[in-house]
């Protein structure tokens, strides 16, 4: 006699609210960015990612929560589950210390660091403002924090600060296991 | 205009490569459990737990591995995921030095180690075989060891050693929001 | 012109002060042993060592912060520093759980976590006295614990809880180093 | 009756051995240094801190085992053992990227580090060459580096990669300790 499974949403109401995952969600605003590292072609956008779960790890090289624990979590959740139903990417969104992080400071950070996804640099905000045009479009609050965008290009959920990596790999995988309702 | 998710199955093939998850199983069999901490009432089984992703750690307290990988991501895992949907739940698998951890040690590591999930004490094989009776019944090689049961009742997957704590994140939501075929 | 070094007592007395050496202490009572593993003949003793720092490790196996921290590093500093000059023991001194820890188990523990320094069993106190006798001689308040004993046989330092590598091979070091004033 | 301690020498042959602290060494060439972080007035200089050990952590604000090992282990060391007898100081050696490590990335970078111990850039080398003055004259095989320099003002250990923390601290300790022959 066949097995069969029980019927399901996806995440199931209990699952989504153990992981923060409200059900839906703004759609993800445009990013600005002046130049991609380890991407070449048309930019990025959100829009051109739909279909996929996007993960965008924004971070500064030199924060030391990004260094020593944000970015190296991004860097699992690529070696794991990047491929035609997740895109890790990474913004830099510069914030302080401008002078400190340019284009040329982090092309370097990101070799050293073997970094292989990719990430655009967040353009700068009009005179005056030092937050960036994306950080400030999506109210980003500090680094790192971790925006991710479902397979329908909506914003469902945007943290500050560290997030544990058991957590963060089932709230994407949830959200590659979306159907429509 | 309303946003609209692409169809999708769950977990779609490309993931569920990346995760090492077989579209099939075998029905998971029974557990022989001479005592459960952390529980009271029926003894828990694959059968009883139906509709839910089991988890079950298998550890031995005395093991290296054990004590310092699998059983905090265990923790972790539980304190995040445990719920409705995913059941996770210890099995003592004593091998070896049988004589230094009997259910008295047993109970004070959980005690000591604030181990908050039911641990059951897997029952002694027949005489001269040092492997107890689940342990054997599922094929264990050794601990730690991570069992993977669906919704269905199916071991979709068994792994021996350290796991990454995004993947088996990534995998134990996957399973939670398989659906019927 | 050949170079001098500067006269100095050992330890200074501003490393003294930085490290927390006093410059005395008491004589290190003799240790209550019901069993030791890792050594053959006579039983080890203070006084049998005099002329070496003696480091003695105070721990339970089922004490969390023994397992991940205090034994590791117990560890570290035997493989790093014992020899002629420096002896690094541990002391199982258990003050709970008893049934839970007894001399079966610490053995398997010992084996599996591949203790390569003398591990001595505290011996049990007076009926109704949990404490064993050699923890209660030295007043220990809990474990892990480290004792330092001097080369004349002086316990220098007691400390209960966790230690920085760095502060405890200097102390180590600063010990060995001393000379007669 | 008084407790004496035995005599000694200090190291002991037998620790100094385990150390890797040869008896002698070469005087501590000048630091070519073009900017002070963390300084003010004279620059710093092995002539002007004889009498006190000099721990020299070598590195480049890019360098991944600097960031994640060396640079902590220097933060700990300073925290413990610098004061009248021990210099704890940082030399910002780079020679590759040049234009990503620019003396105002370094600055923020031991600002959001929270560097408290002084860190001197080292001079860059003559046209064509990418090894900065210092780095080149103490033959420094790449980062991180540590450098130890005793009281008299000779170099004692360079040491390229990661060194264990109660190692290091013993070493230190050991040298400070150290007396007239």
């Amino acid at each position: 006699m066949p097995v069969t499974l029980p019927s399901s949403h996806c995440p199931p109401p209990a699952l989504a609210q153990l992981l923060g995952i409200t059900p839906d969600g703004p759609l993800a605003p445009a990013w600005s960015v002046s130049q991609w590292f380890g991407h070449r072609g048309a930019a990025l956008q959100p829009e051109a990612l739909r279909g996929r779960v996007i993960v965008l790890h924004a971070f500064q090289m030199l924060c030391r929560g990004c260094v020593h624990h944000g970015l190296p979590q991004a860097q699992r959740l690529h070696g794991i589950l990047d491929g035609p139903e997740v895109a890790v990417l990474g913004l830099h969104t510069v914030f302080e210390h401008h002078e400190a992080m340019r284009a040329v400071s982090l092309q370097a950070f990101l070799h050293e660091n073997r970094v292989a996804f990719p990430v655009g640099v967040d353009e700068a905000g009009p005179a005056g403002d030092p937050i960036p045009l994306t950080m400030r479009r999506y109210g980003l609050q500090g680094t790192p924090s971790l925006v991710l965008i479902d397979r329908a290009g909506r914003v469902r959920r945007t943290s500050f600060g560290a997030e544990d990596d058991v957590q963060l790999g089932a709230t994407v995988a949830a959200l590659v296991c979306e159907r429509p309702v």
